[in-house]
């Protein structure tokens, strides 16, 4: 490929290759893409990558990726500092707080336990976790990890740590997803469903 | 979005939203995918977009996007400078070329004629083509546009402006694809492939 298309081509989309979910022919359709498009474009597109990385820094206090430190979140004195949300992503911050039902603080763990992807217990901010609850004043630690093996696994570890700060540790709830048909609900989430089920 | 994220972070995913077949959840992937890689990736992907808009150029002769100018194809001497392949874009070239079953030069007209879409006779490097070929020393043009509505179009619209010069004017084969069920092709393309039947 490199000795039909010149070499900053061929770099480019060696380089968007790399990204997750971007095959061969994407990158290249990227590419060409930039290069119908004026300098500008393709420069404010580099330039913001350039920035991501030189900006933005991990928060102290809750291992959020933000500009600042502490982030928006640990310096938000309206927020509820009492309640954490134990989260496994940066992204899932995105989600919980466009709900606006949460309005107390985060932590971030970067990844879930996972010894077969060779993600242990020191690999995640479980241990930042314990020392943030134990210098006191924390009453709520919601997990809220994703509903897969993987975060299940996670919340018990996370459990586990904490026992001994006598923190009161919850997990969001798992059932039905709003808007879905029973009849097209799988096993595992109707069993949930049916083990949380509540008075009505 | 911008209050729950850092500026750096919100404006790479905005940047990102921009490139074609990119959405926010895809622009939001890629924007924590290359937080969380090390500094000299992201900076070879940001670096990899400037070069190739501050080094690719046009090659005068062909219209080829290319880091020298004339491109690779028009300063071979190896290839066959009597017969001209004209294509839509560039990255038809890249797929041409791999077949290994052309050894002529190329023309790229730089989209398809669309009135509808608002591209015009003008818009495509028709008259660049007539020119090259008023030039002499070619004996074939071999149109290479899409088999689409707009390719077609496109198609006939240069066998015309080449009608005076001469020069024999060919058509890539339409038909089967190779490996295809004749029970699944689709009406248009079974009258092609019976119309245009060889001898066997």
């Amino acid at each position: 490929m490199s000795q039909i298309l010149a070499e900053p081509i061929a770099r480019l989309i060696e380089e968007f290759g790399k990204l997750p979910g971007v095959g061969p022919k994407t990158a290249q359709r990227l590419t060409f893409y930039l290069l119908r498009r004026p300098a500008e474009e393709a420069h404010a597109l580099a330039q913001a990558i350039v920035d991501v990385k030189e900006q933005i820094i991990f928060c102290h206090v809750c291992f959020n990726l933000s500009a600042t430190d502490p982030c928006q979140f640990c310096a938000d004195t309206n927020r509820d500092h009492t309640r954490i949300c134990v989260v496994e992503e940066p992204l899932d911050i995105l989600a919980l707080d466009r709900t606006g039902s949460y309005k107390g603080v985060y932590h971030v763990l970067h990844g879930s336990f996972s010894p077969m992807e060779g993600v242990l217990e020191d690999d995640l901010k479980i241990r930042e976790l314990a020392e943030r609850v134990g210098q006191g004043g924390v009453q709520e630690v919601i997990l809220a990890t994703n509903a897969t093996v993987e975060g299940e696994a996670t919340a018990n570890l996370v459990k586990m740590r904490l026992q001994d700060s006598g923190v009161h540790v919850t997990r969001l709830a798992q059932g039905l997803p709003i808007g879905s048909d029973l009849e097209y609900a799988d096993d595992y989430t109707l069993s949930r469903a049916l083990e949380g089920r509540r008075d009505y």
